[in-house]
C-alpha cells in the first residue's frame, strides 16, 4: 500500500494569504480544499493575529504532514520587503508551532515545476495547476491558486528526488 | 490611586529578540524584568516557532498591558528586511493572539524619547535606560536595552500625550 502524504501550499501576504491543501496517493494528487485569509483593514497586528489563526485553522482541520511556501526575496523596497515577511513570518509561526516542517521554494522553482520552465507567466501557472488537480472550472482565488502551485511543486521536487535516489 | 501600567518592548531578529518588561506607577518607571530569546542555529521555521513561543511565554508570565516594537524600515537589502520582517511577524502575531494592542517607534523617535535627540547613539540609549530604571551596573544584553528603550519610549510618549490632553 502507497502511504499519501498532504501538503499544505502558503502564499503570505499581509492583505491576502492564500493557502492550498493537495493529497497524493500513489503519484496522482488530489485537491482537498483552498481559499484565502483576508486581513481586510485592521491594524498590522490584528492583521497578523488573523493570519496566524487563519493558517493555524487550516492545519488543524485539514492535517496536512508538511508545508511549502513560495520564497520571495524580490520586493519594491525594504518597507514591502518587511510587510511580506512579516506576514510569512505570522504565516510559518502557526505552522512551526504545529510541529510541521516548512519548505521554501523560490518562485522560478515553482513556475518550472510546473508549467517546465521558471519564466511562465501567471495565467500558465494557474491552467496548470488546475489541470493537475483535475478541476475543469476552477472558482478559487488567485492567491489560492499560487499557494496549491506552492503545494504542487512540493510534490514534484519530492517525486524527482526519490526517482534520483533509486 | 495612580493606576500602573506595564508595558513590553521588544526588538525582533531572526538570531535574538530582545524583550523588556517595564512598569510605570505614578510617573515612575521600573523594570520588572529583560531577556532575550536566542533561535541559534536552527531553520527559519523553527526559528519564528521560538521566537513566537518566548514572546508568549513572557506575555503569560509578565502579563504587560500593551507592546511596543521598534520600527524598523531601512535594511541592506529586501533579503534581510525580508528577514528582520519575519521575525518581527513571529513576535507580533504572539502578541495579536493574546489580545495586546502593539505600538511601532522608529528608531529615531526612541533615541528622541529616551536621550533628547534621535541623532544619539546606541551607547547613549543604553546609559540612559539604565539611568531611568535606576539600575547602576545593568548586566542585561544590548538586545534586552533595546527592547527597554522602546518601552520607556512609549511611556514617555503616552505621558506626553495624557498632557498634551490636559
Amino acid at each position: 500500500m502507497t502511504q499519501g502524504i498532504t501538503v499544505l501550499g502558503i502564499d503570505p501576504g499581509s492583505r491576502v494569504t492564500g493557502w492550498g491543501v493537495v493529497r497524493e496517493i500513489s503519484g496522482v494528487a488530489s485537491l482537498v480544499d483552498c481559499g484565502t485569509v483576508r486581513t481586510a483593514d485592521a491594524d498590522i497586528a490584528k492583521r497578523l493575529g488573523i493570519i496566524f489563526r487563519g493558517v493555524s485553522d487550516v492545519i488543524t482541520t485539514l492535517r496536512p504532514d508538511v508545508v511549502a511556501v513560495e520564497n520571495v526575496f524580490t520586493a519594491k523596497n525594504a518597507a514591502s520587503a518587511l510587510k511580506l515577511g512579516q506576514a510569512r513570518g505570522a504565516a510559518i509561526a502557526a505552522c512551526a508551532l504545529h510541529g510541521l516542517d516548512v519548505h521554501s521554494y523560490e518562485p522560478t522553482k515553482v513556475k518550472q515545476a510546473i508549467v517546465g520552465t521558471g519564466r511562465a507567466d501567471k495565467q500558465q501557472v494557474a491552467f496548470m495547476v488546475a489541470t493537475i488537480l483535475g478541476v475543469k472550472k476552477p472558482s478559487w482565488a488567485v492567491d489560492a491558486s499560487d499557494a496549491l502551485g506552492v503545494a504542487l511543486c512540493h510534490l514534484t521536487l519530492r517525486r524527482y528526488e526519490k526517482l534520483a535516489a533509486r
